[in-house]
């Protein structure tokens, strides 16, 4: 191995191990791995200088804390160097000092799901893999389609009935052969599980590849490059399958561990009130229950997540804590990402802002704190749930005195 | 004025003013103006080096070459700075040694109007105006709410009825107030100058205000500074309005002038079968008479295209030529492109590769030549187009053997 991955390290029950066991499940214990590098051998001061230096935007700039060998076959997607947007109208209808928007709906399928399915692509490649496959709410399903497309990698992908007309779209263009599974992403994952197993094809189910989090870790790469020592006391994300927030912490602790970074940002991980098994076990301290699906949010509502002990422990180690909010508290929130800064987000992409905003209200962030809220997923991805926010356009014929009128109705600043 | 920008001409009886007069249009004549710089003064060498040294990604490194002031308000959405991506299967396909995809459709609002929104924004805040207004089939209209709402300007647009579902969305969740004109894009154009007339807003509409093609210029910059060297024989790019071809040929001129690049590509621009009045202009020499708006390709249908001249003149300049496709041919580029290179365009973002294609096929472009096409907004935009190009999924419930069946029958080297 040509990277610097030294050992996987069991997130249940720390067994450790020199290389990756093909189910991905510890041995021992049957728990989630986490990947580890050999932090010694690289000095952090000399990480970010050469970053300084690199032109290359994309997650690759990072390969040094990569699993995938230097100079091995990569998708030829961009993904990742996604723009950190400093909110100060947003702050100050939510309460807070200052908040910064990461926009990762401009990734190249438009969700920061494209960091993960990036290094799915190039580990399969890497492992000869002849197809790929994978089972997702949608997001993880057309990034996995799309980087496998622009390699001509084949690629297999189940998603629960209702995924939204956008992501299945985006599947169909990819031509990937798009299963959609008549249930719940639960019923979706265990056939892709099961089919995988049959097939031999590669493997990019988030939650138990531990790669993937090694994908997503550089959205938090990128935005302490981007705000150097303004790195917010907060950083606020949503929370589905678990995978996500692991990987956004994860991407702090080894900046921190490798000497880049002087401190953490703490993790504000954020369920939908309808599909919040994560939040009820880190607030018990009990281990996860399987719950409801039952949220606007589909790219987060997921009944029996696969990693919601790498996700408690990310969050807790951080110092962080978990929430939940209501659909409507989501459709609220993407009302005004879009009115104060122009960003879109879909309903599962402005959960974790949806979430600041109420752990403010509550007291939980400081008003004198500073936060990142990270945007997911695109607002086209589900057209029908920016509908349902914003409302219908007004609709008239050409006619200026009918005009006159529906603007003194609903905008008559214009008018003045 | 403390930009380069040194006259304005007009484009259909070449008479210069030192100023732009408050309704745009030429005093002289009615003819649209164009933006002339003080080219003798920027030293292509020197603009180059900057370049290099400069880290900001968005259109904005090239100021120099652009109409807002140094150092003025602006939008705060990231825009330009677009991958393109080589794409050796997709040129094998269509029979040319070469392709380059530039895609746009990953700008913040997901096409490439957000270039000459940014401008606008910029240009409505220079001169205090309090409310910013457009007509538009759909992508001029969210980029301008987008670019608008991120610098807390009020927006009014004009849609015409056809414009689909996914930037209605975006234009209510930006906050704008949406004027949906029961009729065509004409009737939608005529509205709105109409109350920008009597309401004195800034007008943004791109045919005739001059500064929009300053803004979608900067994609030809970005070309050149990506490929180098390797500047590609031909562009292919999709023309509704005229204004896109326009600004992409002007990128390409400016720095020829300047002495940055030594030789340009010719340009092809593509229009639908349904929707084509300036390509039969072109074609006939005799002035544009207005046409049908009817193809899928809902952003390039424009009955009554108010920049013919400037489109014309510009293939004209650049050695190129005008063709046309049929909605088959347009759907038929959509999955070719996603199958190929993992990007997802809309109908009309992809119309440009379609014409390329079919330029191949018809012995207008030699299959030794280079060319780059031009993805001029997202797939997600339109997701009904998306299925219409790439079929369904396949539904099944969550049983093995129904599996097994259906890939089977679709895919069955992925059983292999």
């Amino acid at each position: 191995m040509m990277n610097r991955v030294k050992s996987f390290t069991c997130v249940s029950c720390q067994a450790q191990y020199s290389s990756l066991p093909s189910t991905y499940a510890c041995p021992a214990c049957g728990g989630i791995l986490d990947v580890v590098y050999d932090y010694g051998s690289i000095d952090g001061g000399r990480f970010v200088l050469a970053l300084a230096d690199n032109p290359d935007r994309s997650i690759w700039r990072y390969e040094e804390l990569l699993p995938v060998a230097p100079g091995a076959a990569r998708p030829k997607l961009r993904v990742g160097g996604t723009p950190i947007y400093r909110a100060p109208r947003l702050a100050e209808e939510i309460g807070l000092s200052g908040v910064f928007i990461k926009d990762d709906g401009v990734n190249p399928t438009a969700s920061l799901k494209d960091r993960a399915s990036a290094v799915a692509v190039a580990m399969a490649l890497e492992a000869g893999a002849a197809t790929i496959s994978c089972s997702s709410t949608g997001n993880a399903a057309s990034s996995c389609a799309g980087c496998a497309a622009s390699v001509g990698l084949p690629a297999v992908i189940f998603v629960p009935e209702r995924a939204p007309a956008g992501k299945l779209a985006q599947l169909r263009i990819f031509n990937a052969v798009v299963i959609r599974v008549r249930g719940s992403y639960r019923d979706a994952f265990r056939l892709s599980r099961e089919a995988i197993g049959r097939y031999g094809w590669y493997n990019r189910n988030a939650a138990i590849n531990p790669y993937m989090v090694e994908g997503k870790k550089t959205v938090s790469f990128e935005i302490c490059e981007e705000l150097g020592s303004a790195l917010p006391d907060w950083v606020a994300v949503s929370v589905g399958d678990g995978c996500t927030v692991a990987g956004v912490w994860k991407g702090f602790r080894e900046l921190h561990d490798i000497g880049a970074i002087s401190r953490t940002p703490r993790i504000l991980g954020v369920q939908a009130e309808g599909s919040n098994p994560i939040t009820v076990s880190f607030r018990t301290g009990r281990p996860m229950q399987p719950g409801r699906e039952d949220t606007i949010a589909d790219s987060i509502a997921v009944g029996e997540p696969r990693n919601p002990v790498k996700a408690v422990n990310a969050v807790r180690d951080s110092g962080g804590t978990m929430i939940d909010v209501s659909d409507e508290e989501i459709l609220s929130a993407m009302r005004l990402l879009g009115r104060t800064t122009g960003v879109f987000g879909e309903p599962a992409g402005v959960a974790g802002l949806a979430g600041l905003a109420r752990a403010v209200r509550e007291g939980i962030v400081d008003s004198s704190a500073g936060a990142c809220a990270i945007v997911t997923g695109n607002g086209l991805k589900d057209i029908q749930a920016g509908i349902r926010a914003a409302g219908e356009p007004i609709t008239i014929p050409p006619d200026i005195a009918l005009l006159e009128r529906e603007l003194a109705r609903v905008a008559p600043s214009v008018l003045s």
